[in-house]
């Protein structure tokens, strides 16, 4: 599995997982069906930002991963990221290499942390996900998202420091 | 004093306050030079957000609040807000008036909470008009804000239910 910044042309491949993730509606706090120049403009980021895509050996995209300031200005130190990964291609550690290498970049750019603003408490695979990576629950959100199947669940806010 | 809602010929009142608020670097996640479009298009929102204005007796603008969803989709049904209240007419309770106009628009448009993502702490008015308005903390961010006079503070998430 390799690692590397994205190019224009990963969207196509990127767009079909993502789309059944959103579409899913269980842990990403974006519209179920959102239209894809939407969510082109969220997912593929430029400069200070960045996007980045998991492939294997014959170049099939597996997964992708944004990385952006959290916020802006006297708030721009702290870096946020967001994860996804193709379901047919789950289990095999691309979430965690594509955390890793966020967490690298994020560390290289000069960011002081890392916030997660709105990880879904049900999804617990990635809860664990990020706490192995050395993250932290700093607060939850009570009900922040509406989930199809467990109803009003909490958001956790996930920090840790670079 | 008298809350409305903003109208496109407000922006000419707001944008002289909200400049000088943004470009002292205290209280705000936004870059202290930020454009007048840049500025205009955070804070003059459409529905289903909304902008208001408290206008005194004579129709001088003397502060502004903007309301939203925090979140898209499964995360939509919580709300967010910011206030600006112009320097020149503070202390006579506009923040408190828009807070509690804020809250009710938003209890009627069918939000179950308010979220604040980033109340800097050494901004103890407003931390303090917040929980006198049934906010509490739920979270701070370490270090989430460089301050141009304590350097590093946190950023306190406050929640509220509707």
């Amino acid at each position: 599995m390799l690692i590397r910044n994205d190019t224009a042309d990963d969207w196509a491949a990127i767009w079909p997982f993502l789309r059944v993730i959103v579409a899913a509606g269980e842990t990403y706090t974006l519209p179920r069906a959102i239209a894809e120049d939407d969510a082109r403009a969220i997912w593929m980021l430029e400069p200070p930002s960045a996007t980045f895509v998991a492939v294997d050996d014959d170049g099939t995209v597996l997964g992708s991963a944004k990385a952006n300031p959290n916020q802006l200005g006297p708030g721009s130190h702290i870096a946020s990221a967001s994860f996804m990964v193709d379901p047919a291609h789950g289990r095999r550690g691309v979430g965690r290499a594509l955390g890793e290498h966020v967490l690298a970049w994020a560390t290289a750019q000069g960011f002081r942390a890392m916030q997660f603003n709105a990880v879904v408490e049900t999804n617990t695979h990635a809860v664990a996900l990020w706490r192995s990576l050395g993250f932290e629950i700093i607060g939850v959100l009570p009900d922040g998202f509406a989930h199809p199947e467990h109803g009003y669940v909490g958001l956790n806010i996930m920090h840790r420091w670079l």
